[in-house]
């Protein structure tokens, strides 16, 4: 299991606004109800089987082209862990939980 | 106004863990109470005016040096638009607002 | 054809040092005739279609947990274009040529 | 000292081709004599200090609003090494030794 963030930005689009390229990015991840994921300000946050998340992270690069986009930059970043699970979740509460001491 | 991403990763620490690490990275953050901040399981998300997102990001590179790490690789990203105002909770609404028609 | 650069970096390794996690990533590509690569000093740039180059990747990413690694982050940058062909060269040349005016 | 990559990506510039951008903010590193710097096909790779380093790309961030760009997105890596130097070159070399073998 690893967690992984991704940005999937068009470039030469007209408008400086891509939250509608991005909302198409994400419909793709409806067809893997095995990956669990949550957007953020700076990019969508998936969990799942590294293959599993490496297979829609190539369908969501592709999406923009089929929407008019030229140029497409796509950054995957991966955190994968074999000592221990790791999840979403469990980030965040090892970081909040020192935090808190 | 601009919103960023940054993460802050310790190498050579013997344990996989960085929780540590990064919760005292993110304390820094407390003597910036002109920046947003908020924590996601790939990065921490930061909302304020560029010079002092560069500033704080700058310090919270240093704070495992004096953990005792002998490497740092900190990665920065930063988006800032100038024809409107851009916060995080406007990024992922854009979106949001997109996905449910 | 896509130009991307690609980072593996393992955690808790104990030393700072990871260039030969590095070099063990980089014999991936040997069997990979069709992908050119250019080692650079914070990445791996490969040029080739975008399908061969996320298999490759995801290859590379497994490679430092075969040699002990319990963690590893992965990177991937990909740009890919479709109105004009992209080439690791090109884009540099690009650049270049202006530079020089 | 340190060794970075940084790009500047300018979205909404109605053309996808962004070079002469790229261009302009490498004319901001000529300011720097103390920073080195390396051009590659995804991203400029700069060595020196991380205080000039930060505030150099500050300025590279902000130089695509000054030809009409109205979003900026600017990603900084910066790979810092306090128990020996990091160098561009070292980096390379320290790979390229391994594969040879």
């Amino acid at each position: 299991m690893a967690v992984c963030s991704v940005e999937v930005v068009p470039l030469g689009t007209q408008s400086p606004s891509v939250s509608s390229y991005v909302a198409s990015c994400l419909k793709v991840l409806e067809g893997y109800p095995d990956l669990k994921y949550q957007l953020t300000p700076m990019s969508t946050v998936i969990e799942g089987e590294v293959e599993r998340i490496f297979e829609a992270v190539l369908k969501m690069h592709r999406v923009p082209f089929a929407s008019g986009a030229q140029r497409v930059v796509t950054s995957l970043k991966v955190d994968e862990r074999r000592d221990k699970e790791l999840t979403m979740k469990g980030k965040v509460d090892a970081v909040q939980s020192k935090l808190s001491r």
